[in-house]
């Protein structure tokens, strides 16, 4: 038997220990080398946040798979066993150009079902956790579950990259939901987007490409409070694979798919 | 003679006071009314933080002007004498929404000229100041001069609504530099972005409609770092005017205007 129990208290751990590492870090200058292009930064404290979870997993959990965005178990491509999808610094942009606006992210899952989830805005201080079917909580308090929102009430998390050109959706489509909605922000930081969306900060939030690293914690924590996830065309998020990711509350999820991802130009 | 050392002590004084009746009202339900559109929300909360600003400064400065953005003052058309320009709360909808992500903006100018700017984020108690020809504070720390950054490296603040549609800058100029900064970023609240830009999480803000409460600290904040403030042609900012803001350090400032907003299409 899996002890969650034990598990929640060496994550928390963990979490404030990245942490202090972290705003060290800050003291410091900061070694970037460029990823896959300039717009995806990565830093030496990414890599070390990651392999600092990886070390301390295996060290308490042997047999856990783990999936981190730095590398680690890129090639695992089923669910089996408890598996953790870790983002050491989602938002690592932000990470060096702002000093705050960023997060780690943690998704627990068993067999492909999810277990415990985590979002911690680092120099905030703050955690999203919700534990599968237990609740979730914002700095342990419970957030109620997500209620209804119309378009034009809403605020929309959506990036302008996204709205000058994307393959899934017609830009068309795109500008009137900019349009009709109340407000569109943008803070570049997926799992604390999604954070905000459970928290009613904000009322979907819409990315082109993300992936399992981004949204593994996140999708626990949404469905938690009843609300949807799901690709932009509405189909189911896959754990494992990387692509579109719509977020919202249930209502506000149909009318956006219906009126302006589905619809006709 | 004007005792701006006594100004600045009850400016601090008083915003700590508003902090505390803006926090407690976040227990309280809101009560919401739409000012010109339900894109422009004002709450009874911006106008009790406004009066209060207002009869502080009348008890202790009779002599003064003020203008704020939930209505007093709006028919003063000239920057005689003392001047102070106020919004109360600058970023309504986060306010309502997330209840963070706002600011209290307080320029202060005498005879047209800036003496002291306050932007102050209420939520996580951080102070952006600047007194003209002494210096500009975040939280007291004194915060650099502004370096020039290149477009390729740049985070850029402007919110998708401009990127759709605006009557200033053709959209396929901004399409091109979005698409060719690094990132792009929308927070909702124009004298925080501007504070952003001024401690360098941002590299240019760019809003194609702010008025003077909008950017009257942030553009004294900006001015004593050695950035650059005008509208998008290039054209210096009115300090009692309405219009669009475009603020950077002054390398990427020049590289934005003459390669993106001054371009052809």
């Amino acid at each position: 038997m899996t002890n969650w129990e034990q598990i929640d208290t060496y994550v928390r751990k963990w979490l404030k220990e990245a942490r202090i590492n972290i705003i060290d870090s800050f003291k410091k200058t900061l070694d970037i080398e460029t990823k896959s292009d300039r717009n995806d930064l990565v830093t030496n404290i990414d890599k070390e946040t990651e392999s600092f979870f990886v070390k301390n997993i295996q060290e308490h959990y042997p047999e856990h798979h783990i999936i981190g965005e730095e590398g680690h178990g890129k090639k695992i491509n089923d669910t089996n066993g408890v598996l953790w999808i870790i983002d050491p610094i989602d938002g690592t942009v932000n990470f060096v150009h702002q000093q705050r606006n960023f997060a780690i992210s943690i998704g627990i899952y068993e067999n492909g079902k999810g277990k415990l989830g985590y979002i911690y805005d680092v120099v905030q201080d703050e955690l999203y956790f919700v534990e599968v079917g237990k609740g979730a909580f914002f700095n342990e308090v419970p957030i109620p579950k997500l209620a209804d929102t119309k378009v034009e009430d809403a605020i929309i998390g959506i990036n302008s990259s996204w709205i000058i050109s994307n393959r899934h959706i017609p830009i068309s489509n795109l500008h009137r939901l900019v349009h009709d909605s109340r407000a569109t922000r943008s803070l570049g930081a997926a799992s604390l987007e999604i954070a905000y969306v459970a928290t009613g900060r904000l009322d979907a939030y819409i990315a082109m490409r993300l992936a399992p690293w981004d949204f593994a914690a996140g999708k626990l924590l949404i469905e938690e409070l009843g609300g949807k996830l799901s690709t932009v065309k509405g189909d189911p998020l896959q754990l494992l694979e990387s692509g579109t990711v719509f977020v919202s509350n249930v209502g506000l999820h149909k009318e956006i798919l219906n009126k302006y991802f589905l619809a006709n130009e």
